[in-house]
């Protein structure tokens, strides 16, 4: 859409304090943080698509740190870092000599001697996930300062129990480029309810990202959930906060089709309730395998309860013009093709497919720019210097 | 042996239509197809031996996804990517959050945003594993179609339950510089035929490439194995067609005295049966562990009954003037060194062991080849391009 | 600390022999060769914290085996490939298709057609892991006289049953910084005493690496053991060896007191008994899981008789002003944070946490030297040729 110029020129003119820091938390970031967030996306997607090499390393590592499964985010982040010219080193676990009682800031440091970006996924614990990327940043930045460490790594947070920053800020970037620009999502209502799954102990940092990052926009958020599936109160108080300097409105309803009534975009998807999610993070601390077990049985049966929270094309007539923006950030349970019966319906998915796809697509160039923004003073200034030299990617 | 400009200047003769394609079976290339593969992969190992980068590529990915266990054809494909500059992101299912019923069509695009060439081995399940690539291939030619792909990444053939076209391709340039060129295998006899080994399960894919491969050469190709051993009807059926229109021929014989007698080159090698795999792929469907086990003592029980099929000295001195090229895919079932009873004498192995590394050097180069191919409209341009430039590779 | 230019010049004034060789044993190398390996290593260093590339590959790879676990180790092989431009290939046994009875020179061939290093780390059985490598070397060499490889990969060893080659380098080098220079090291006496750890089977390869190779630096050397913790004789009368041509000195006593007594360094560090690891070696081939827990419970409570070997505040006090310089490898048991009692009391520890991070630090560049030197006939002049490049490594 717009040209590299202009967007150099736009970030160029951004006040931010990102270099030699990380990207945990939309939250922590200004405004003109997340737009810089933003336009180095669109400055690195535009590289691309022109067939410019964005690789600013020449060598470096990307450590990646993945506490689940993961495809996409993985995928994402290896791309990401490969745009820049980074090499991905996984920390596994599992093939490591991670000693017991070993401290966080140990590892922390000798996996970075050579390292410009950590990311980690860790959504599993409540209470944890976040707070074991702040233990992890703020060893690295102890370690940069005490001598160890050269360069100071920037850990970039590819979801916690918190937020989930790649995937909001990904969402965010389709919207502007589906709208056209940032202004244009101004008093458009978006609708983010929970829906039902029959699968068990989703993360909440999705819903949380997407309240807590839209709302900043000038947006009309609804949060919508069956009774019992809150999301942490940090959370929704950041959310209204944020719509009242926004200009924009957040309110919480129990009713899917209330939040879809004359919705501009929905966001149908399942999340676990939050007071399941703090007795599984307790449960899972003591390996007490068979009340996990009971509990997970009991999450499922309180589901099944709303199994009416699903995206029909009924749902989406309530919607402006029956024309409602669906958006997922997948994969999704789709009724009859994943699932029995799910978050949306084939022919919803279907219609919408396509626009999911794209959705995820922004994701490396999310990443890339919370790397580059990371660890780069001035992007405008190296993003310029790498169309002058307009090295080719390919060929 | 030809110096590069000569490579380069037949390959840009040759009419090829690779570009933004997949390189599934040999048998749906034309035979100028075949030709280029072969010359780029000249062309590239010339490049190497002469110290010159083969970058064409300053960043991007090259997921490979194995089904099955592998060394040879993962370090093969590692370090054709690495060659073209791509990194290898693998796709490990265990590792990922594919999520049960997630369609083939939406991981594949959701693996492939920043993706070049997707390589995949999947060889177990009769009548599935091409079937899955074409699979992958068709979403990504979609995905590319509807704007969620910048490029169409190459599917490559890293082994499937129907050819094994990395393989096939790199025993056919083994074959070319061990005679000199491809004229000079006309005529020449080849020995493809069955061998007894105490391991279970081979796939079909080595001696069904290769059949359909060498028949389009103007050999003679014999195919021989015990009774029961049968390859893939459709692949008999092409490897005699090939044989018709290239002057060469083709014919299945039963005994593997008959089909060494008087031939130039025999490369005997174990399958298992196709009726076995296909009641062997019915049951890992079913997950039926206890028939699993009943079919495996079957079949080597079986094979059992054809220990004699093995690669002797006597055997050997059928073959023309006693000195026939031995080929194998490696690793060799080789008597009284990996096994008590194998596919082949030691002796004889020893023999040729040089030779048949070298085969398996060629493979690098070939799965290259269709990388750069399925990338690249004018792969002489490219590769002569990068002879020009002229970048050492080391120091 | 020195510049770029001096280093260099040392270098070139340096006797070496290691291109197209491996770096398996510091005992096996001239003492130019390592001061070569020092120089090469501060070079790196240099160069990559003035951001100056040091990839003096365009492409290549190098291929890691770890038999055991790691992550210091990974992270610091993956970290020096990738300074120099290689990419890591790993050869993961458990995904790999190497058959039951396949040499390991097939192996070694096989995974090394585009290959410029092979590191591998093999710990877990005495008088097997050395002996490995060396076998892994033969084939290397072997396959380029045969044609087989078009390079010579060099084999690093990243630790085995003898010897921790890159720990007790990147050892001597955080000793010549923190002294200043190899010969204000003249003189110096150095504890390398054996302390209590909870844990079992540690290999004893950093001690060996240690006396053999500060043996070498006109130190004195103490190595401290309880009764029933030697070292491989050999080893020992290497250390003496060393010690005599040095103009150092060697001793071994069985008081950690008496070690620590005037010392300048303390490198107090748990190990297994020879003996058991002989016979831990026996059972781990006959799989004899019983012997195993039974000899595990027969060490431990070995070790449970030297729980007052530990570095304390106490034992500090003896040493050379109270003031020696603390040593370690890392992960260290650490009394009372990584274990209830272990090798070193957290306040002494935390006193030179440190310093134990920056010797971690040196390890990236050590390997990076190794693999330089294995492939490189005038490293000084590669070294220099980057420099005169001067191509940035970020922005």
């Amino acid at each position: 859409m717009e040209n590299l110029q202009k967007i150099l020129g736009e970030l160029e003119a951004l006040k931010i304090n990102m270099h030699d820091g990380d990207f945990l938390l939309t939250w922590e970031k200004s405004h003109d943080e997340i737009l810089a967030t933003l336009k180095t996306a669109a400055a690195l997607k535009n590289l691309y698509e022109n067939n410019i090499s964005a690789r600013v390393f020449d060598s470096g590592l990307a450590v990646s740190q993945f506490r689940d499964n993961s495809t996409r985010t993985r995928f994402s982040f290896a791309s990401a870092a490969n745009l820049l010219g980074l090499t991905v080193q996984d920390l596994d676990e599992g093939k490591s000599q991670i000693a017991h009682g070993e401290t966080v800031r140990e590892t922390s440091n000798m996996i970075s001697f050579l390292t410009e970006v950590v990311g980690i996924r860790d959504d599993m614990y409540l209470g944890a996930g976040n707070t074991y990327m702040r233990e992890v940043a703020a060893s690295l930045e102890k370690g940069h300062k005490e001598g160890v460490l050269h360069q100071r790594p920037a850990v970039v947070n590819l979801q916690c129990d918190v937020d989930h920053p790649t995937q909001s800020m990904a969402d965010l970037m389709h919207l502007e480029h589906y709208y056209g620009s940032l202004e244009k999502l101004r008093g458009k209502k978006i609708a983010m309810t929970w829906a039902y799954s029959p699968s068990y102990g989703k993360p909440l940092s999705v819903p949380q990202g997407i309240i807590c990052l839209l709302s900043r926009m000038g947006m009309n958020v609804t949060l919508a959930y069956p009774e019992g599936y809150s999301l942490i109160q940090d959370c929704i108080d950041i959310a209204g906060r944020n719509a009242n300097q926004s200009g924009g409105s957040f309110r919480v309803v129990n009713s899917m089709e209330e939040a879809f009534e004359d919705a501009d975009i929905v966001y149908p998807k399942s999340w676990a309730p939050f007071r399941v999610m703090e007795r599984r993070t307790e449960l899972l601390r003591q390996k007490n395998q068979d009340a996990l077990k009971e509990l997970e049985k009991e999450c499922l049966e309180g589901n099944a309860r709303f199994k009416n929270w699903e995206c029909t094309e009924e749902k989406m007539r309530l919607t402006k013009g029956g024309k409602a923006l669906y958006m997922h950030c997948l994969p999704a349970d789709i009724t009859a093709v994943s699932c029995r019966a799910g978050e949306v319906s084939a022919s919803v998915f279907d219609r919408y497919r396509v626009e999911t796809y794209k959705e995820a697509g922004y994701k490396p160039y999310v990443i890339a720019a919370m790397m580059l923004l990371g660890r780069f003073k001035r992007p405008a200034a190296v993003l310029g210097e790498l169309a002058r030299r307009g090295k080719k990617r390919v060929g």
